[in-house]
């Protein structure tokens, strides 16, 4: 193809894109060349993402070409923070009589839809991830994407066979995809709960537990005791929605989840942001306050944190200590080996640096423990075992 | 004065300038026009700061015209820290047999010298600080200026009448200067070790507590014991020297100087940078490998640790929801009033937020309370409790 062929299909396809998202062609050519607006890549090339938030569609929409137009995949809303439940829910809320409680999981967040005769799975960023693909394929009854085609799944891949948040909290025992939010392409139009569940039950999927719809007046008690309730087998908290799906939802997590995120902050120290740490610390205090704890529910807590953060630090900098290079561990499980070359692909055009171990064949399938590299830890703590200074 | 006159000083002034720092004419100018070097204001406007560092000289550095030519107070120079002392100690000082430890006490850091007949305290940044000033007349010998002109006294004022940082571990009854350099003016090269005990032992100057001269292979377990001795009267920590003040010192600090800081930052969480934060609580995990520390005395330190940031954090909540705004107290202690007016002028020039509250006539002084107002974790604190989201 010549370089003037390029050029004119190029034109056209922007002209196609700049009447699509009411985008002047200025604005649209600026997207692309500065990778806002970001091309997967392989057989995915098709796919557009939208690396940053531009002008209210969220980072992370997909953008392709359907039929003579386009057809967009809207990114995950982002669900801001309840610091403490009182009066924020009823402020949040004001004006609903109820409030709908879902379980808030710990895993990986992914879309599910039908694409050009396919079904993809796509990460918060907007990347198609060949091994969650895969999985939703193995997993999913696939008929619903064919009756509903303009439909996407909003879901957390949890369970111990997941490569980027592995956990075994959920009874789960490869990776099961819980569906949190059923959306319509293009608009990102959400359904209600009622209706979400539903769909949801018809078609068999796993769904994120549901605790009712509680009273607006009684819900930051209510929810309390949820929390509380979710915290004692290290669940992470609640999804507090709109029945109607009309106001955004909140978060609020259990003192379980902020100390397991520490945990983990604090085992990479220098990968993990400052605000990211100190987030979850605050949370801590003002859950204490707010819940009004006694002395001994209040040194169990800074027990609770020191350990969170110590113990972790201890470890990372005993391990450099002995020579070892930190690394998280994570674990897939495949049929066929041929998605293990695709993820050791896709990772590396990420930029992780992963080592993948020789797969082990269990029951008919493959487990392959996959050893990603956390370099700046390593590096900072092996320099001031060797006498660097702070 | 005509602008055009206004105009030739000015060009008179940066030429001299010109020549005593070997800048050319447009830097001087530029770091003039940035307020890089800045005056100070009222009586002392004709003493320039260097607001930061600029080839080589320290941030803080005090600069006057002296007869013809100029005279200089250099800064503070930048101390850093080992997070381990084996093998940073032996590293740092390769080639010594020695290594001087003295005692790093937490107090605010002035330096002491004669500028144009009079005898000036200056901060770490280089202002003249009025309170200071006076407590430095009542409480030093003032002869050793007259006897050495050309010297300047680099000291850690102690104790609870300090506005800046109170502390009542050092068996000081109002306050006390501690001095740890003894430097030249102009070329800020300091005495030797023996040099500098010698002459303040001379003038009767407090001095901070001398260690003795360690032999530099067993530095690292020695210093370590002396750290925990000093952790357990909630001292500070060491500052390592190069008996002869040649290499630059190292500093190192107790378990117990870290979570004080902690409690600090914590309790005004909002104010705080978070590499403050982070620093202090990695420090703590290096020092219990370092330390290879029994489970016992890891428990009792992550209990420290929660303790030192939930217990700020958890007041500094409840606080702000009983409808007190959080700020820090400080108190003065003065023979004469005049001083408590030029000492409030002065902190409301550098912007800070302080209430003064009724001098107490106490043992023919008086004593002032001072309330330090933290404004943004107030603020933030306050909005969270008013249901606004993270």
């Amino acid at each position: 193809m010549s370089k003037e062929t390029d050029e004119e299909i190029d034109s056209e396809f922007i002209i196609k894109l700049t009447d699509f998202l009411g985008f002047d062609k200025e604005r649209v050519r600026h997207l692309i060349e500065k990778n806002y607006l970001a091309r997967n890549w392989g057989r995915y090339e098709y796919l557009l993402r939208f690396d940053k938030e531009i002008s209210h569609i969220e980072r992370g929409t997909i953008l392709y070409e359907k039929d003579s137009s386009f057809e967009m995949i809207t990114g995950f809303p982002k669900i801001r923070r309840a610091m403490v439940l009182d009066p924020t829910v009823k402020k949040h809320f004001i004006g609903l009589e109820k409030v709908a409680v879902e379980e808030k999981m710990n895993g990986y967040n992914v879309r599910i839809a039908a694409v050009r005769d396919d079904i993809l799975a796509f990460t918060r960023s907007g990347y198609v991830c060949p091994y969650t693909t895969q999985k939703v394929k193995e997993k999913l009854s696939l008929k619903f994407f064919e009756d509903f085609p303009e439909l996407v799944l909003y879901a957390e891949m949890v369970g111990p066979d997941n490569p980027y948040i592995s956990k075994d909290i959920y009874n789960v025992e490869s990776v099961e995809f819980y569906v949190f939010d059923v959306r319509e392409k293009n608009s990102g139009k959400p359904f209600s709960i009622s209706k979400k569940r539903e769909i949801l039950k018809k078609y068999g999927f796993y769904q994120a537990k549901f605790f009712g719809k509680i009273a607006l007046e009684t819900a930051p008690e209510e929810i309390g005791k949820i929390v509380r309730k979710l915290g004692e087998t290290e669940r992470e908290g609640v999804v507090i929605k709109d029945p109607e799906m009309i106001l955004s939802p909140l978060k609020y997590t259990s003192s379980q989840s902020n100390c397991a995120d520490l945990r983990h902050a604090f085992k990479f120290y220098n990968e993990t942001g400052r605000d990211y740490m100190l987030s979850r610390i605050v949370r801590e205090g003002f859950q204490t306050v707010e819940w009004n704890e006694s002395e001994y529910e209040f040194e169990k807590r800074c027990m609770q944190l020191g350990k969170s953060i110590l113990n972790p630090l201890r470890e990372s900098i005993k391990n450099v200590k002995e020579g070892h290079r930190l690394c998280e561990e994570a674990r897939i499980r495949v049929r066929n080996l041929k998605i293990v070359v695709d993820f050791q692909e896709y990772l590396n055009r990420l930029g992780v640096d992963a080592i993948f171990e020789e797969p082990q064949f269990v029951g008919g399938e493959y487990l392959i423990t996959i050893k990603k590299l956390n370099k700046s830890t390593t590096d900072k703590t092996q320099a001031i075992w060797q006498g660097e200074l702070w």
